[in-house]
């Protein structure tokens, strides 16, 4: 029996289920064992194409920084900064800012999680375009922040829950109609990825877990 | 012969268009002098509706602050703080901030006039929504800002030039997709206005004229 590797299921994410025993010699370059093969629980092993070990290692390194924007979006909510919205700015692989909601700290409703994001990145790295980074955000972005992600150029935005997990605790539906519209297909310079199985499931959670612990502006 | 005061030209939009002569005893309440009759060239009157006088009244007050957005736009580029775009933010007809594009002074992209207004606006009145106010710009907004608009809840929304008259000069295109998407209707909460006549001229002509003096970014 093979292990499904060309959809890894949620607890496959981490680096743990990789694979680096002695017996698979004949895999012994760091990157092709890194990349390509994992063990099953009956002990069988399955070895994976160039392109699925690229897609794990991808994977991993999205559910990174998805997770850093998650913890934002609670660490947001427990400062009591604003809503539970976090985001991510990586260049190079290195997260260059990490950010939350400071909408209720800076009384400001411009100041989401992304707009903070992008503004403190272009800050830091002196110069007003981010073409050679990624966002990660734990939530869909709304029509202003998928603006500010646009006009920065970033290359590619992950996000972790849908639109809806925010609209369900009470937030603007409007929320939902920046990725949703007919702008969006006009946006061929940017990937877009959005998070499935349990990262989006972890990431949905934070509307529902901190709730009760702001108010909704 | 009358006067056409249904849809006064563009020279009528200034106060200098409003009669006070003695001769208009029988309409001696200022309101009434100011709102409704207007003094013909050859000197015949016409006594226009209230509603007209409304109408009046209405585009004299959103000529003065579109054009203090207009005047923001030139200052910004002057300036070389970014491109040629202004926002004004009013507040029971008092003008709370009047701003410029920042995205260079700043090394921001999400530094846009009306960013940056709303922004300011919320600071200075200590609150994180502009409900009793209106924004005048420059320019019709783009998602990014039409986004912080519609989160700032600001209730009327007066715009000069099209976003092609930006556009033309080498912006991007994106500018025209926030109030021609399905998103508009959605909104239905804000009243928003485009000048026409003269003042759509006035504020499309900021982009020729400053074309040479900025560098696009």
């Amino acid at each position: 029996m093979g292990v499904n590797i060309t959809t890894p299921g949620p607890s496959c994410h981490s680096s743990h289920c990789l694979n680096s025993s002695s017996s698979l010699s004949f895999f012994t370059t760091p990157t092709m064992e890194k990349a390509n093969v994992m063990e099953a629980k009956d002990g069988t092993l399955a070895v994976a194409s160039a392109f699925t070990g690229y897609q794990e290692a991808v994977q991993d390194r999205d559910h990174k920084f998805l997770s850093k924007a998650v913890e934002e979006a609670y660490k947001g909510v427990e400062c009591g900064d604003g809503g539970p919205f976090g985001a991510v700015v990586v260049h190079n692989d290195e997260i260059v800012v990490s950010c939350h909601n400071m909408v209720l700290r800076d009384t400001d409703p411009t100041a989401h999680a992304e707009v903070t994001a992008i503004r403190e990145a272009c800050k830091k790295m002196n110069q007003i375009e981010l073409s050679d980074c990624e966002i990660y955000t734990s939530c869909e972005p709304c029509p202003m922040c998928f603006g500010a992600i646009h006009l920065s150029r970033i290359k590619r935005l992950v996000y972790g829950a849908k639109a809806e997990a925010a609209i369900a605790i009470g937030f603007d539906d409007f929320i939902a109609d920046a990725l949703r519209g007919t702008g969006f297909y006009q946006k061929s310079h940017l990937e877009i990825k959005k998070a499935d199985g349990n990262e989006a499931v972890i990431a949905e959670q934070v509307f529902e877990k901190t709730k009760a612990k702001f108010t909704m502006y």
